[in-house]
């Protein structure tokens, strides 16, 4: 990413508006009413990825500076993806409650905040500080951005099994930031808690498991809970893996209930290889987070576009009812075509919503279209619109 | 400001480079060494713009958020006069400590620091902490952009009065972080402190003031010192105002040395008009921070080409052989005639070496040929560069 200057800067009288005396003017309006910043400056139009680099894609905790790259990345898709102004901020610290202490004061330049790589448990730590701290949007993307996506492909996938998430038994492997933020998300849109069973590398998540923190424990098992993740299958309709490369024996399969619905995320290897799934269960939709498989379950599907519509509409926060619309607006893309400009971009796909096409493609013009809208709009009916 | 994609971000292939998988390799090279860095993103042409708003200009302790139409003018002129890539984080912290716990985190997505706009004595405090800190440049510019830029006024002032820095008597008023800072540079480049008078608005500085920080004590005078300004002045040979309007009488120059160099840079009303100045005293040689008379002060004569030259040698500081290195560069260049493009720029201007014109313009294109390069060379001489 580059910076580029925004106004005329090649005469004595550009240079005394952009630097003293000419700017002092705005400074005072801003001192007078700080809302006068998302006027006057790109406040309104940028945001700040930032990350300490405790959990950096599959890399682990490879520190800070090794993290710039994917937070360049990340920046650069927000502009090309949705015009929105990205500044990367690597932050050398470590502490959770330290990074949550320097990230709070950073505000005033920024119109959100985006937080990136940064490891379970710590991050939920770092996050609900901020978001008590500040008057920005505050958000975890490998948490909340994930959820967005895996909710966006779920409405599709119930849809297309005639199911509904109030009677959908889950079972989910991997217990890290972006499972806890899906299954926060989903039971706040009405996934009973009862019907999910949470398995992490120690074997199901029960209440009499040690040393649980709060966040997992909502999604504790009573009692003993499942042997196996074998056993836990047995009846259940779906398969969500956030966990490792193939944690999903394709046998198992046979003994979910008919149609399962099987969100393999594991990259860059899935827990299971979608036709390994298929061959078991023909009926199966089966999403995975590569590119060169079918329902690919990409945060940038999100991201962009939610920011997007959280300046748009100046909020404060960014709530489940802003999660829920933008995931709403990407799932309903994938029931029709996009136009030519995408179909051309793909020639290898047919779009026709169904167990291959549960999710629209990244360069599908229509999403900054469509989910900005509904963001901004639903941040207005939460109250935090700005 | 607004930030710009530098690689294109159009298929399907160019997401996988610019996000998971492709940025892995990047990462893990920083990791392996962190050297890297300044190849494989754009760490070695970013610079952070970094105030908490607490000396804004000449409107005092406005606020972070207020500060931010400054810090991205300052971003924009970065760009516009040496293609550096800047970013504006105005942190919402004002004690100065904690400032530069904050600051000393944010290295690793930055070639160099600049700080701006933070109050004295605190903008010390910050500056040394985190210079000893991080290993990269860290600049407060208000105190030695402008050091460097008056040092170059001053090397052709000297020039053209015939004298020497080791001889100069300077009388100074003001006390305050650019004052000190240009104090420390003319003493490491030959200035005696025997022959500076320092005066703020309490009088003379001198050793049996009480609560001296310790920046401050370096140039108090034992004893008594001159009861007034107009005291001090009989017999100078340099007057430098970093204070406030009409500070200096003009009828006191009268009792100033022949050939009186007077260098008056409070903003916008300079403590004297040159116009008064040169009345009592017509081989004055008079500056001040405006662009409406001769010798403009300006430090966007500096900081820019600075920095430029302190990224392309990727130097972990800069040094006072590096502000040398500028100042003298810059000093040159008024010594001889720009090209076409910048005279046409300023119809109204001359050009010759001499009284009126003993700094470049802002927009003299040389300056960005001829600064970048001798600072680079200066950090190569100094032992700083990467």
């Amino acid at each position: 990413m580059a910076a580029v200057t925004t106004k005329p800067l090649a005469t004595q009288h550009d240079l005394s508006l952009a630097y003293s005396p000419g700017v002092a003017g705005p400074c005072l309006d801003i001192q007078k009413n700080p809302a006068a910043a998302y006027e006057m400056t790109n406040k309104s139009n940028t945001v700040a990825v930032i990350s300490n680099g405790t959990a950096v894609l599959g890399l682990g905790n490879i520190g800070a500076m090794a993290s710039k790259p994917v937070m360049e990345g990340k920046a650069a898709l927000f502009k090309a993806f949705a015009g929105v102004d990205a500044v990367d901020i690597c932050i050398d610290e470590k502490d959770p409650k330290k990074l949550a202490d320097i990230i709070s004061t950073l505000g005033p330049s920024f119109g959100g905040i985006n937080l990136e790589d940064i490891k379970a448990p710590d991050c939920f730590i770092v996050e609900e500080i901020c978001r008590e701290r500040m008057d920005i949007p505050v958000f975890h993307d490998d948490q909340h951005g994930t959820a967005t996506v895996i909710y966006a492909g779920l409405i599709n996938a119930l849809e297309l099994t005639g199911r509904t998430l109030e009677s959908l038994k889950l079972v989910v492997n991997g217990a890290g930031a972006a499972a806890i933020a899906t299954l926060d998300l989903l039971t706040s849109q009405g996934l009973p808690k009862d019907n999910i069973t949470l398995f992490d590398s120690q074997g199901c998540v029960t209440t009499s498991r040690k040393g649980l923190e709060a966040r997992r424990a909502v999604y504790a098992k009573e009692g003993k809970g499942p042997k196996s993740l074998a056993k836990a299958l047995e009846g259940a309709d779906m398969f969500l893996g956030v966990s490792k490369a193939a944690a999903l024996n394709p046998l198992w399969i046979a003994h979910m209930n008919k149609a399962p619905i099987i969100f393999a995320l594991a990259n860059p290897e899935p827990e299971v290889w979608p036709a390994h799934a298929l061959e078991v269960a023909s009926d199966a939709i089966v999403a995975t987070g590569r590119s060169d498989f079918a329902n690919q379950v990409n945060n940038v599907l999100c991201f962009p576009f939610l920011f997007r519509g959280a300046l748009d509409a100046r909020a404060h926060s960014i709530t489940p009812a802003m999660q829920r619309a933008a995931a709403l607006a990407i799932a309903e893309l994938a029931r029709s075509k996009p136009g030519k400009e995408t179909t051309d971009a793909y020639p290898n796909d047919d779009f026709v919503f169904g167990q291959n096409y549960i999710l629209p493609k990244p360069f599908d013009a229509r999403l900054g279209e469509v989910v900005p809208a509904a963001v901004a709009q639903g941040a207005k009916e939460d109250g935090v619109a700005g």
